[in-house]
C-alpha cells in the first residue's frame, strides 16, 4: 500500500480527494460518510462505494481538521498526581479511558507528581486543546484546591473534592465501606472487633470510622471505644499495633487498608499465631498484588477506582446528572478471601 | 475575567484580535509571539505588551489551528497494555510525558489492557490526529507482534521487541540486572547462592540466567547447576521453594521478582528463619510496596520503567540516535535495602 521508511512511517497520507476520485464521488459526499453527518442525502450504493474506497486506500480521517471546524475537540482532560506510585491513577485512567471511548471521547491525561508548575502545564495544555472538560483526580481521596485554570473548563472532581463550592465531585463511598467491612467481621459472629485506623487526617478516617459504629448499632452492639487504635497507613503500622491488639484480646480487627493488614500478619506470624485461627483480619483497598498473595489470602473491601473513573466522564459529558456543589458517592464492594472465620 | 456557570464553563474565548487591540498590535504580530515564531522581527517593548495582554485577558492560543496549519500534531501517542493492573506502565508513561514535555510535545496515551480491538481503535485514534509518531510498549519485557496500524507512523517499542526487523526497541538490560543482583551476594561472600528463575519463557528468564553465570564467571566462581530453581513468579512460587532451597544449603537467594521474595520471606519466617541472618534475599522489580516493606525491607534491582519511557520518546524524536532493527538496552539500577548479610 504505502512504502515504509525504517522508522515506519508512511511516504505519504492518503487524502480525501483520492477516495472521492476511487469511489466516483464528490469530496462533500466522501466528507459527509466520513464524518457520518446526520441528514446528509446519500444512497447506499454510494456510501458503500466510499466505504470501500477507504478500506483499499487506507484513508485516515484528518481529526484535526476536524476538531478546528467544530470548535472543539472530542478530547477530555484527566489530570492525575500521581501515575507512577500507585496503581489506584492507572485504575481511575483505565475506566476514564473506557467510558470515554464508548462515548466517542479521547483522553488527554497528564501526570503531575502533585507538583504546581507541572499542574499549569498540564491545564494550559488541555485548554489549548479546546478539551469538552477536565477530569481532576487525586491518588488519595481527599479533600483540594481547584487550581484557576481548571474554572476555564466544564469539570468534574475525582476522588477528591472542595468544601462549599459549586464543584460536583465523584468519590468512593467510606462510610458504607467501613460498614461493609465490619459486617464482614459481625456476621461471622465477632463482637470484639478492634479498628486500626490511620493517623492521617482524611475523609478515610472519618468515614470509615463512622461505618464502624453504624455496623454495631445496626446489630444492636455497642462500640468498645478502646478497640479503635491509630496506626500509619502502611505496614509498619500494623505490625506496631499487633501487641496492643494481642493484649486487648480482640477476635477481629478491620485495618485500615491492606499495606497494614501485611504488617499485622507479620507480627502475628512472629509469635506463632495464625489468620483466620487466633485472628480474623479484615483490609481496605483491594490491592491485589498484597492482598491476593498473603497467607492467607486476605478479604478486602475495593476501593472502586475504575468505577470512579467511568463515572466522572459519565457526569462531565451530562449522560449522569449531578447537581453543582453535589458529591457522587460510589460504592466500595467485598473482596472474600480466607482471612475471617467463623467465631 | 470571565463568569463562571456552575459547571465551571468560561462564557466566552479570548480572541487574538483582542489581545491584539488591548496591545496596540497587529494580529499578525501577536501571533508570531504566540507562536514563538523564530525570525519574526518584534521589538522588545510591542512584545512585552502583547504577553501583558495575553496575562491580562487570560488568552489561551488554540493549539487546533497551529495544528492544522502545520500538518502534524505536538502529539506522541502511547499504547500501554496494562495501565490499570501493575504500577509499571504508570512509570513508563511518567519518564515518557516528562521527556516529550521537555521537547514540546504531548501525550496521547491509550490503554489496550492488551485486547485487539481496543489496540486498532487506539492505533487508529492516533493516527487521525496526526501523532509524530507512537511508542509502543507493554507492562511485562517481552517480544511481540507489530499491529499492521503502527507501521503508518514513526514508532518505537518500550519494554517489547520484534526480531528480524527494521524496529526499534528501548528494553531493560536484563543481563546486566542478573549480574548485579548476583554480584550484591558475591560481593558479601557468598558463594553457594541459588537462583529462582521464573517458569514464564521471557527475556527476563534467558537473560538473568545468563547474568548469574556471567557474575559468578567474573569472580572465577563455579555455576552448581542445581542450585538453578524454577518457580512460578509470584509470591506462591518463593514460597513452594523454600524447602528445596533449605535443603540444598544454600546461603544467599537470588528471587526473580520481588513477589517470589516475598512469598520466600513468608515461608522462611513459618521455619523461624531469618532474613538475612539464615538466609540473604535479593528480588527484583524494585516493586515499592512490597520490597520496601517486608521485614527486613528487600535489596533488589529495579526495572527502570520510567528512564524506558524518557529513552523511548528521545529516540522517537531523534534526540538519540538508534539504529534500524536495534535494541537500546536500559541498566537495572541496584536498590539496596536491608536483605543481605555479610557471609
Amino acid at each position: 500500500m504505502t512504502s515504509m521508511t525504517g522508522t515506519g512511517r508512511a511516504d505519504r497520507t492518503v487524502t480525501m480527494r483520492e477516495v472521492a476520485e476511487r469511489a466516483g464521488v464528490s469530496v462533500t459526499t466522501v466528507s459527509h460518510v466520513v464524518n457520518d453527518k446526520p441528514g446528509a442525502r446519500i444512497g447506499a450504493e454510494a456510501r458503500a462505494r466510499v466505504q470501500q474506497a477507504v478500506a483499499d486506500l487506507g484513508y485516515r480521517p484528518n481529526v484535526l481538521a476536524k476538531n478546528l471546524v467544530q470548535g472543539t475537540s472530542a478530547f477530555i482532560g484527566l489530570v492525575a498526581d500521581s501515575i507512577a506510585t500507585t496503581p489506584f491513577a492507572g485504575q481511575i485512567i483505565r475506566g476514564a479511558q473506557e467510558e470515554a471511548w464508548r462515548h466517542g471521547h479521547v483522553l488527554l491525561v497528564a501526570n503531575t507528581e502533585g507538583d504546581e508548575a507541572a499542574e499549569r502545564d498540564a491545564l494550559g495544555m488541555m485548554l489549548e486543546h479546546k478539551v469538552r472538560g477536565i477530569l481532576y483526580s487525586t491518588w488519595n481521596h481527599r479533600a483540594t484546591e481547584i487550581p484557576d485554570a481548571l474554572a476555564e473548563a466544564d469539570h468534574v472532581l475525582v476522588n477528591c473534592y472542595t468544601a462549599g463550592t459549586a464543584t460536583r465531585a465523584v468519590v468512593p463511598d467510606e462510610v458504607g465501606g467501613g460498614r461493609t467491612a465490619t459486617d464482614l467481621l459481625l456476621a461471622q459472629g465477632h463482637r470484639r472487633i478492634a479498628f486500626v485506623n490511620t493517623t492521617s487526617p482524611s475523609p478515610a478516617r472519618e468515614g470509615r470510622l463512622q461505618g464502624y459504629r453504624e455496623a454495631h448499632a445496626a446489630v444492636g452492639g455497642e462500640v468498645d471505644e478502646a478497640l479503635i487504635l491509630d496506626a500509619s497507613p502502611e505496614q509498619e503500622g500494623g505490625y506496631a499495633v499487633a501487641e496492643q491488639l494481642l493484649a486487648l484480646g480482640v477476635t477481629g480487627v478491620f485495618c485500615h487498608n491492606d499495606r497494614v493488614a501485611m504488617g499485622l500478619y507479620d507480627a502475628l506470624r512472629e509469635r506463632g499465631l495464625r489468620v483466620p485461627g487466633d485472628m480474623a483480619v479484615v483490609g481496605f483497598d483491594n490491592q491485589e498484588v498484597i492482598a491476593g498473595h498473603l497467607r492467607p489470602p486476605l478479604s478486602t473491601v475495593a476501593l472502586p477506582h475504575y468505577e470512579l473513573g467511568v463515572r466522572g466522564v459519565r457526569v462531565l459529558l451530562g449522560a449522569e446528572e449531578l447537581a453543582p456543589g453535589e458529591q457522587l458517592r460510589v460504592s466500595c464492594p467485598v473482596v472474600a478471601r480466607d482471612s475471617i472465620a467463623a467465631r
